[in-house]
């Protein structure tokens, strides 16, 4: 196995810069497209465990990287309590049943792990294809991020549901993210028994709260998972990663997570400055960089390099999903970038 | 004249602090949904002077607010430009004629305040109608989040077109921004000669930017228009506000710009610990505060009250404009809490 991604967490010695790139697998690879198609659609893929094998590794047999990740869904969690997730064209996800009020929280089932069960034969299924040539990373939404989809009934621009609940009925709210975070941490550890070798926590939406708000409404509850994680599995490296979440950084590093993810709005040596001597640092090239020629890719992925001092603690990614709208030859340049360049920084 | 918002702009003595809100003007106020029909689409009411002073002075009649906004839109100069602004129901601001390539840049009239006469119309109808009772804010969108909107054709998640630009044709979208660096100029002074006691600047999509670009593609040019402005008019101050741009400050204080926005993912004592012996600070509640009890609005305006020290150079506002599903009720709890409570914490 290429040990490059998960020493680079933990901070051991690395060959080289090890680089994944969140969605990895998706729509700007042609192949993906045509299993999606076999699939029928979103959620069919991601439900049956060899096609989301097919599809997590595309782009590994593609391209020279160093990690795999489960390729599934952040919403997989709150489909299995009940909510009926569906894909709407054009309009992201939505949830059939939302959640209206108190009564609707107190009803959802927390263990939810036998509903899941596609997602653990898929990282099984993933875990054999890989035969070890890379480690593979389970993930989960963040309760927070969970919460919004689940009380929004969808994507929001004003989050007034949630941000109504979090104002006027806190409790009912915190009742919802404790039982999140319990089946984020049952999750997370069964992907673990299946075959992940490390476990990735989206707080997508983290980012659209106050400082206070979100270390009590997101913040505290990743801090249990990454509790909850390691109290079964010491060994498993955590990252968490809270878009538009760079000023919280050293907050972040009181979890006890091993990596922190970061977006391309905060400088990687100014995030290296705050908590690189505590933690790994994945990130942060802005994903519109491959939408430039391959010699301003080659300058931006140099600049990130240059950035981060020290031979470990940098995993190499995007500062979010790579766009459908990409060619996939782009990718291979960040790539081979990453891995041709980054002895000369260290 | 109340003097409470251009003072604590100067940070001079103020009575309490000063309070308007962003879109204070807008559709929470059935009013304001009355006009608009009127009108007939929200392009038409932008461009009748007396409609537009009609639906400015709505919020100012009904509370106690510190300063009155101009009713526009940002995308006033490049629909002049002749880009053919629309709005098309639930999907926001649309161009005909979006920009395609250089040419079309070069095409741009710059001397376009000919075609913006129905703004100065409206600054001088709206003036007049306050008769000196409180003062009227002007404003522009920036250089780099209108570019993002003529590159784009409408809104954008991913800003594809934008960030192509910049990364491929660096020079190309520099152009793009002088023209319309040289046309805000022109608009702003003109608000003033028309009336306006201060301008502000909207940077909707700095925050989308990596530090070094924003600096490069959009605050740049916010500074230029800083030095164009205070060239013609050097007692009106000017407001620059970059939507999660709260990690500039210090940058944005060098332009020589009197007052800063931010929103509420910044804290107000850590933005007054920056930059709050250089300039004034407007903000920052979170607008979604609105949805809560008026208790909770209460608490949540002490709360940003007692973060900021001192007598003068706090402008209350939210960190972002008030949203359509507002109850009206909860905007009065809001000015009053303000007022009521202001001298409290100084």
């Amino acid at each position: 196995m290429s040990f490059d991604y998960i020493n680079a967490l933990l901070k051991k010695p690395t060959t080289r810069t090890p680089i994944w790139v969140m969605r990895q697998a998706g729509r700007y690879l042609p192949e993906y497209r045509a299993s999606r198609k076999k699939a029928g659609d979103f959620m069919a893929l991601c439900k049956n465990p060899n096609l989301a094998c097919e599809v997590t590794m595309q782009p590994i047999d593609r391209f020279d990287l160093d990690a795999a990740i489960l390729f599934s869904d952040i919403l997989t969690i709150p489909d299995a309590m009940g909510l009926g997730l569906y894909f709407s064209e054009g309009e992201g996800p939505k949830f059939k049943n939302p959640l209206q009020n108190l009564a609707d929280i107190e009803k959802l089932p927390t263990y939810i792990n036998d509903d899941l069960s596609y997602v653990f034969d898929g990282v099984s299924t993933i875990k054999k294809a890989l035969s070890g040539r890379i480690p593979l990373i389970g993930f989960s939404g963040s309760p927070w991020t969970l919460a919004t989809y689940m009380l929004e009934g969808g994507s929001s621009k004003t989050f007034a549901n949630s941000k109504k609940i979090l104002f006027n009925e806190p409790k009912s709210l915190h009742l919802l993210l404790d039982k999140l975070t319990n089946s984020v941490i049952e999750y997370l550890n069964q992907q673990i028994l299946s075959g992940a070798d490390s476990v990735m926590v989206f707080d997508t939406w983290g980012g659209v709260l106050s400082k206070q708000n979100y270390l009590d409404f997101s913040l505290k509850y990743m801090a249990k998972i990454v509790k909850g994680v390691k109290a079964q599995h010491p060994n498993i490296p955590i990252t968490l990663f809270s878009k538009n979440g760079g000023k919280h950084l050293s907050h972040i590093a009181d979890t006890g997570c091993d990596g922190v993810g970061i977006d391309w709005t905060v400088e990687l040596d100014d995030a290296q400055a705050q908590v690189g001597e505590r933690l790994a640092i994945q990130g942060n090239l802005d994903p519109a960089v491959l939408y430039a020629t391959p010699e301003i890719i080659e300058r931006e992925v140099k600049k990130i390099l240059a950035q981060f001092k020290g031979d470990t603690g940098h995993i190499f990614n995007l500062g979010h999903g790579i766009t459908p709208d990409i060619d996939p030859e782009n990718m291979q340049v960040l790539v081979d970038c990453v891995h041709k360049f980054s002895q000369d920084y260290r």
